[in-house]
């Protein structure tokens, strides 16, 4: 009911948070949890438009600090038990979100209420709204 | 961290399926769930309206149903070793709900994604979507 749980998490504060209700999950029978970051092409593209002189080398960066970011959580969630995967995406977060929702086959979501981009989600509603409108499975939503 | 469960239903069908993920949540560490049952006084302001000779008679027959549907959950609960408290209020849904959530002092909340008033809320957005956007706990929300 909560075997396999999706993590989607943009590095936020009350992303964060959510690690450890997932680790209380285990008690109620989790085992693993799919970590997905999304690089939100929208961003990468401004970037290129007027970073292009080192477009390249920021990506690399951007990349890097991903994958930084993605291994402190796995080692703490292998550490708790879980079988861990992570997963790293470029495009929209909602549309990524979504797509290993279903690719995946998972049992529960769990997510923040609010990612990185406060403004923009206080006119636009937050991803974690729409994922949650969207969605099959179950979402488990985090507060601030 | 899921000590204390509220649990609102409107007694529809995705909200029965919360039951099976409530009693998951057990070894997860869940220990005492509120059931909320919200009699929404909107409606209940039509019938004093449209059938006013036997409205008392008719409140009286949504009281007596509203118990028995909480019955049935409360010892499906009790069975499952949990503490259950009901709770039977009449009022705004989502503000009913939120008050809940206040005054009980609640680890988090379980939810149905959609109610029974079906229509209304593809045109208005479903309750739990506003109970989501508004509570300050950690929302588990069941889809269909």
């Amino acid at each position: 009911m909560f075997k396999k749980i999706l993590y989607p998490t943009d590095f936020s504060d009350v992303s964060k948070k959510a690690i450890d209700y997932i680790k209380q999950l285990k008690e109620g029978g989790s085992e693993t949890v799919i970590v997905l970051h999304v690089i939100d092409q929208r961003g990468m593209r401004a970037i290129e438009r007027y970073a292009s002189a080192n477009s390249v080398e920021i990506e690399q960066r951007i990349m890097d600090d991903t994958k930084q970011e993605l291994k402190i959580i796995e080692d703490e969630l292998k550490k708790s038990g879980f079988k861990v995967k992570t997963m790293i995406q470029r495009g929209v977060p909602l549309l990524e979100i979504l797509k290993a929702e279903e690719e995946e086959d998972i049992s529960v979501m769990v997510i923040g209420s609010h990612g990185k981009t406060n403004l923009e989600e206080i006119f636009l509603g937050s991803v974690s709204e729409k994922v949650a409108r969207r969605c099959k499975s179950p979402v488990l939503i985090i507060k601030r």
